[in-house]
């Protein structure tokens, strides 16, 4: 039997509890043993809830008990759950988690802390909730080089895009909205401004190219000044505003990373998903595109991810998953990167064509561009008086 | 340093030393050593081709030679593949395919000889090509109970009918294009009759739920009949028809598979899945659905998946992966399913609504029903004189 500590009772912490009761026998018969749940650290009294037995608030309790093989840290944020993993991966547990700040900013650290202690650090959870998207990366899609990854990983923001789509409403009444329905939180900031997707994108980046690629150093631009007019001349046009996070390496070695609205043509499948679902295409030079679609948020989905690492943990608890990232990647800024742009102003198609070289008119007052970098499509949309500036996939 | 030997140097043979050799570093070091291709077993010979060196005519040179750990095995059929395979397995060797025949129709006592060999059988090729989808279902997925696997896991029909649905042509018309760009063979029968996709349903059912399923028991029904006129009218209703393989278990343990074209309505991701893509959607009692896409075939997106499968086969030379399935499923039949269906014949609204309890009209003499099974479609069909009934997903 294999005992597991659960950090953190929130959303996630109490789907992994959840979970792992109701699919207990399934995961048993698939790990060869049971995985029962001993500790459950919260600030919280669990007293009074079926937990009430596993309930504690010390963290040493975790630490100094040899039985705990697997620590499931559900906190969130870089400071405690920073310090908590940081000890459980010294003690010599497994720790897997879904805490995609902690994972992006200080995964280096803690991956490498459990390499001299032959332990796993493990967070398929951390990008695109429920979907299977960072194993495919380093073991099914091992035999490629990785070209790029382009993928919707913030469902709030999907789920706002595709209301002011289909309901024709403005970014402010669908944010209400999503809010109401829980798919928003009080502080909508690191969904809306592209803060969370920013974290994904660096943590896909990490792992695909074995180089850290710091939050800090990718420009992330979010969906709050997206206008409803440019939602329904893209429409129109055939093409979908999505938030996306986008990363390829260059022959030359350097990387870029980014987060930023784009059109996206209907033709490709990132255009399709809708509501707050996420997806993750992927470019191997051998697979071609492949695509990873499911929900990118909730407790059951987040925690199925969760528990997966978790068994792959105990199943391999004499063989470590060689995981990891080093030296930090050589950035190509995202304003350096040839782009085509939708620009829209009170312009005319001739005012267009003078600025602009072949521009292709999709609405009034709206053209795309050839591709070009930020700075010159910035350059045309002042002469133009360009009010929307907006990438295109 | 890992040795390992392809039989039959076809398309995915040729594929899979492609592969290797283009992206060598990046495989040696994602598995900790290199993986070097000692021995390509065909009845052509290879003198006079970059691959001379390591080209043989005898099976036995592979099977007694102890530096070769992995066989992949891309002869296809289940006659010469099935005793190569066998005797390799029995030799001591890991044995990696894409062949859903053999794998179909064979895997539970190839996987029961590799299991007393304590090797690998590993064949995530056989389905979906590149894309990752078998392993997700057994590790990714494995907290989940999978309740539903429904996919598109034939590109050749699914040209086709894409070719009918966007070039307006007929299923002749467009078989023949299909041929014509190779992604048809020149006899058909095994794609277009839904063979094809009947093995694959049958291997994602045997991996989903530990149990096999014989293609012989499953019904599978093609694309030959689809006529162009039921194409426009579900288009025109918001519908694509696709084959889909489609498998489920009931709260009973029971379990069903079938293949047949379905009208898919738009709001499902299957039904954007173009060209000869492939998409698996998989639910789970925790992830809810999940969806994996791309290449469903093409030499180099299936050498990307066999490659997987030699790395894991390499990386895990000394712990065996427990895959495999037992006693047979208790197979519930597809007619027993309860489906809505498409009707299309001359008949009026009121002919409709006469025989059907509140059929919903979609286009001159075109109905969907209520959910029913396919004795009670079949019999309202013929009271209606129905051409064309065709069910909905």
């Amino acid at each position: 039997m294999a005992k597991i500590a659960i950090m953190g009772f929130g959303t996630v912490g109490g789907g992994v509890a959840k979970v792992l009761e109701m699919n207990q026998a399934q995961i048993a018969a698939a790990v060869g043993e049971e995985v029962s749940l001993k500790y459950i650290l919260d600030v919280r009294d669990l007293s009074g809830t079926p937990y009430a037995s596993q309930g504690i608030h010390d963290f040493s309790i975790i630490e100094n008990d040899p039985e705990v093989e697997v620590v499931v840290e559900c906190i969130g944020g870089a400071k405690v759950a920073l310090d908590f993993t940081r000890r459980a991966l010294q003690a010599g547990k497994h720790v897997v988690t879904s805490n995609k700040e902690l994972v992006a900013t200080h995964g280096k650290e803690l991956l490498s802390i459990a390499k001299v202690r032959g332990v796993n650090y493990l967070f398929e959870a951390s990008v695109g909730g429920g979907i299977p998207v960072l194993r495919p990366l380093f073991q099914e899609l091992a035999a490629n080089q990785i070209e790029e990854i382009v993928g919707i990983l913030n469902g709030t923001t999907n789920y706002i895009l595709n209301r002011m789509v289909k309901g024709g409403i403005s970014f402010a009444d669908a944010l209400k909205e999503a809010q109401a329905n829980g798919y928003a939180e009080k502080d909508p900031t690191a969904d809306v401004e592209g803060i969370d997707a920013c974290r994904k994108i660096c943590i896909l980046s990490d792992l695909a190219w074995g180089r850290e690629v710091s939050p800090d150093l990718v420009s992330a631009e979010g969906i709050s000044s997206i206008h409803l007019h440019d939602v329904s001349i893209a429409a129109a046009a055939g093409y979908r505003i999505k938030l996306l996070g986008r990363a390829f390496r260059l022959d030359d070695g350097r990387q870029c990373a980014y987060v930023a609205p784009h059109l996206v043509p209907e033709s490709c499948p990132l255009a399709m998903v809708d509501d707050v679902f996420n997806a993750i295409m992927v470019r191997g030079n051998a697979v071609g595109d492949v695509m990873f679609y499911g929900r990118g948020a909730g407790a059951l989905p987040t925690a199925s991810a969760v528990l997966s690492d978790v068994m792959d943990a105990v199943r391999s608890r004499d063989k470590r998953r060689s995981l990891g990232w080093s030296q930090s990647a050589q950035l190509l800024d995202a304003a350096e990167v040839e782009a085509r742009w939708y620009l829209r102003g009170s312009f005319s198609p001739a005012d267009a064509a003078a600025v602009l070289d072949g521009p292709e008119s999709i609405g009034e007052g709206a053209v795309i561009t050839a591709p070009m970098n930020f700075a010159r499509a910035k350059e045309a949309a002042e002469k133009l008086g360009a009010v929307a500036m907006l990438r295109v996939l």
